[in-house]
């Protein structure tokens, strides 16, 4: 139990550092990996906005990654690691790829599909069932999020204010 | 409003046309176009088992190229002729992309999250809702889909006497 939770912090710090890569590119601050056999067989980031891809979420680059690199279309042993809850999309993709397990580090009140904004994961909806834990560095995971938008707030207000200058 | 009709039917019929190309690669037969001022932006249809990638379903394809062929990660104006009802994730993806409208072959009582299975598409949930159209050339794109299960049943069937008489 106790390497559970170590190795739980150990994930996470990896889907964290993924994250961090998408905060230096402008990107929301999500990263997700994906751990089979206790090895981590995909990482990856948001990259929305760097290829213009509204499918580019972390989740749906992992599994694509993780898929290829076990050459299977299931996932069925395997667990992702993911900083932030994953949206209606992401949970509809790691339902069909028949994932072990979602573990989470911070809920999503406005698109969480796993009860943060909708509860898909525990309904009796789809033909597979994923165990969901939550809570695992929120503080962390939380926190770079909210520092993303706080900067973006500021850098609009700045904007804002420029544009006043310049029309006044 | 005669012409409506008749392009969503020829439109239709190009998303047919890709899950037909689906069905001559052992695909399950779904095939679908995405269509901006009346032109087709985007064609694509079933990958999973030629990628081994769960997320490789032929309305996730057709947005990637699609945001890729207009070069932004909004289809605001656009419509997705879909042969097959779309799933969870594909439906989730579709709300990202802020799509305008989704016209819908034949339902999917199975997996369809626009009310053959759950009805996320009506449902309040989402920061945009997308029109919805269903039964548009719907016996054809049901029909593929038939005729795709009932000759992978005769198939199996015809492996199981296989092996009893490779037992036997």
């Amino acid at each position: 139990m106790e390497f559970s939770i170590y190795s739980d912090k150990k994930f996470m710090e990896s889907a964290f550092l993924e994250a961090e890569k998408a905060y230096e590119k402008k990107e929301i601050p999500i990263g997700a990996v994906i751990v089979y056999q206790n090895r981590i067989i995909a990482k990856s980031h948001n990259l929305v906005q760097t290829l213009k891809d509204p499918t580019a979420h972390a989740e749906i680059l992992a599994i694509t990654s993780a898929c290829a690199n076990l050459d299977s279309k299931f996932l069925s042993e395997a667990t992702m690691y993911v900083t932030l809850e994953p949206c209606t999309m992401c949970f509809g993709a790691l339902v069909l790829s028949r994932l072990k397990k979602i573990v989470i580090g911070t809920s999503d009140p406005k698109t969480g599909a796993c009860g943060g904004k909708l509860d898909l994961a525990s309904s009796n909806l789809y033909n597979h069932k994923i165990e969901i834990e939550k809570g695992v560095l929120e503080a962390k995971c939380s926190g770079i999020l909210k520092e993303f938008f706080r900067n973006l707030r500021i850098e609009k207000s700045k904007q804002n204010e420029n544009l006043e200058i310049n029309l006044n």
